[in-house]
């Protein structure tokens, strides 16, 4: 992809992420149609053959069907891959086996954009701003002055202890390998030993876990402080022993998928330079 | 006051912020007693001519009655002062003419802790938190890599400039004198002269107003770029026409009294610096 | 002054500060004469008074003769104002009462910039990297971590209390007035009070001083570590006992006058608003 | 190694990081012996035998020498490896095939620390800083405004970064990666793409290199501005056509090995965090 080439991308399905992607398109100059993005009565795929990229969103498929929950009928992944032709690239989001198999066997060029690192670093942003802002919701104290322990020195834990630091938090991140306890400390935090955790909780007034992993046992929550917050970011299992946090009454908030909840105009952004990169690297 | 020593606090009336402080004095060692703050049966005013100090809330008074709106009935001003022994020291927030009449009338030592300079400066945290709280939860973006407009740079724009800045985003800051001009470009920050405002807010997703004064009328306002969003921290008169930016489609909110509100806590334990400096100064 | 407007500048004297800001003026396209600035053989006046303005170095005068450093002889001010007219603008730095005697006895306009307030903050930030430079240069730690007592939250406290927390030290600043202490508390620094200083100076790799008053006597010179570092930034007297030092093996290193040393050209460019700043206010 | 378990140490050869190991090591109470470390008259190699860990500099060898610049005489390496027991531990650090081949034949247990990526992290803070110093020294303008550019977004320009950033530089850096360059945006710096540097130099006051390939070629050093400055911090070959920079007239500072010269004692505590972390992963 060469600066100032316009392109034609066929924007299908989505939520406001994709909203934000169309337009940022646009406003780059390029050609963009849209297709079960929004209730539009009486659009049809026609043209869709000449896209130089058709993208889908993120999740791609919700089973069968295209992922288009601001679209008021079911749009069958069939009826948007159908008028391709062979070879033509599609650009999705968190590719599931099903539309893998089904763009195969129409010899369609399938691209995950999810899986590209940068992505995942841009998403991050979204995502530790999503969890300050519920910090700041619940927290009857300021972040800044506040004791934070992060746990988890990956892109998120990374992200989250710039930000609290830069709002003025005491922050702590608890990492298991030495070169991230190293990291830590060059970034100005304080370095916790994850396998040191047990007992040392009670000097937190907000707990960001990251981590799938069970650290957050009952033997952990029992040590928290009165008033302590875990707000757990982890995906699949959570890090969190749930049914304890409520026994003990810790108060737990699991928060998932921020970045399209909080800042879908960011992550639709982030989308885009995605989709861009992967247009250079093809030699679109 | 010296460190180490044991005072005698009487809490009168209050909100949350003076449950804090009851509980941090309580936390330092102080003889503390509650009245009018909760909905305590039986409570009674027996003892409060041997207090230290007597605190007030913030503001202290409403009207002829004390402030006290987690109590159901109204409590008399009279009723609290009537106890008291003359020249006994009564710290107060906010201080009425009223109040300070009815002090004066029984020879009270009467202190305003919130004419206090650094209960202002830190004030000013909280303050800025419940504003980027606000924008988090409006804007359809990340603070981090937003355009962010500062108008005013005194102790609130101050903290705003250097917390917005924490999340990464780009703060520019508008003033008037040429000092607080040559301060903004050494906090990082880029330096916008106030009188040239006019004209150059389309940059902006977000403005954040700290000045009482109407800089952000018709003509400011009509240059705003589509859904961006403005924020008035300004106290009284607030400094938007909020009028013309009904007209104009501007969202516009008006937010005041943070402190109390987002961070209770906080704000709690700032009274108490406040007061302790206070009792140091007068020697207590 | 107008955005745009050419004016006709004449630089008399000075030293690299004084180049930049010719070399500045000139980059805004103002018409700029030099004059005793460098040894340029066969130099004249003529024409300067036809100069919008007229500058004279920092410090302006060393006693009746021109600070000229960069020229061979001597150049008596005399010389330089004779050929002025009535009412001509001459800005000059730090003016000395017979540099305001000869200007008043010709009836000429003197103003002094090395007054104004964005100024002196502008230098805050050259004296700070001055400082910060010598302290890398003395120290066999880094910055990053090392434990830092900044003594007094004026301008120079301020912004060596900002970039040494951009390196990553641990920064404390030690302040008299409570609004000060509250500041450094906001600013993510440890608040120290000035008058419990005494005793305190064990815990610091490194103690620069911006306070011209005798904090660091000998009482407190014997509590430092072995191997402490002390930088003394304040003017005149300075603030430590310097006898005492020497005899106590502790390394004071007193460093005056560091922005036209450490970085004449962003010192000569603060000049340089400082008289744009001037001319704007009599309307040059 | 179990926290508070006293160990018995040989520190052997080495510069001022290795006296600064052997004093932080005795500060944590461990039984420190020295040997060649510095010019002690009759010292001997008596009761090494015992040690749990035998330290050898970095680099650990001169040819066949231990690298002891501190000693007046020559050191064999046989002379200190010969009285050790088969099995016993030695941690030396950039281990030479040489050494690595003397202490097999001999049985030893031989690991190298310099490997460890802890260690890596923590000594691009001193180089970091060294750089900074440098270019302190070299430049006539703050670092505070200057506009520089970080070649490469490894460890070292990571951090260089964060601290130019700190201080309030205005901060490009150029990386190859997609993924990197989302990083350098999400920390706040400008992310420029390296193969398009090529006549983007002239932008910047400072450049600094942390790539060992040939980036800065005549090509790119003919678009520098006047006054521009390039600190090469890149091993071995170095980035810069030093020939051709000399004939440009571009001022190169070639700088290596910064952690041992401007900060020993921080870079000693290093390598004593490298070591006890190897000492835990040994179950020592």
């Amino acid at each position: 992809m060469e600066m100032g080439e316009r392109l034609n991308f066929w924007i299908l399905g989505g939520d406001p992420r994709q909203q934000a992607l169309a337009e940022a398109l646009a406003g780059d100059g390029h050609e963009v149609h849209t297709y079960a993005l929004e209730e539009t009565p009486g659009e049809s795929l026609e043209g869709i053959w000449e896209a130089h990229c058709v993208v889908l969103p993120l999740p791609a498929a919700q089973g069968e069907n295209l992922n288009a929950p601001l679209c008021a009928r079911e749009v069958p992944l069939a009826e948007v891959l159908d008028p391709l032709l062979p070879g033509q690239l599609v650009c999705a989001g968190m590719v599931s086996p099903f539309l893998r198999e089904q763009a195969e066997s129409r010899g369609l060029h399938l691209e995950d954009y999810f899986a590209r690192e940068e992505l995942a670093v841009a998403n991050a942003v979204p995502s530790s701003e999503g969890a300050i802002q519920i910090a700041m919701e619940e927290l009857p104290i300021t972040l800044h002055g506040a004791r934070v322990l992060v746990i988890g020195a990956g892109r998120l834990g990374k992200v989250l202890c710039q930000q609290l630091m830069g709002l003025g938090a005491q922050v702590a991140v608890a990492a298991r390998k030495y070169a991230d306890l190293a990291w830590i400390q060059v970034r100005g935090g304080r370095a916790v030993r994850s396998d040191r955790l047990a007992g040392a909780l009670e000097d937190y007034d907000l707990i960001l876990n990251t981590v799938p992993a069970p650290l957050l046992d009952r033997a952990a929550l029992e040590t928290l402080r009165p008033g302590g917050l875990v707000i757990d970011l982890a995906s699949k299992p959570g890090g969190v022993d749930f049914d304890a946090a409520r026994e003990l009454g810790v108060k737990v908030i699991w928060a998932l998928s921020l970045p399209g909840k909080v800042a879908p105009v960011t992550a639709g952004r982030a989308i885009q330079t995605a989709i861009y990169n992967l247009l250079t690297e093809l030699g679109v």
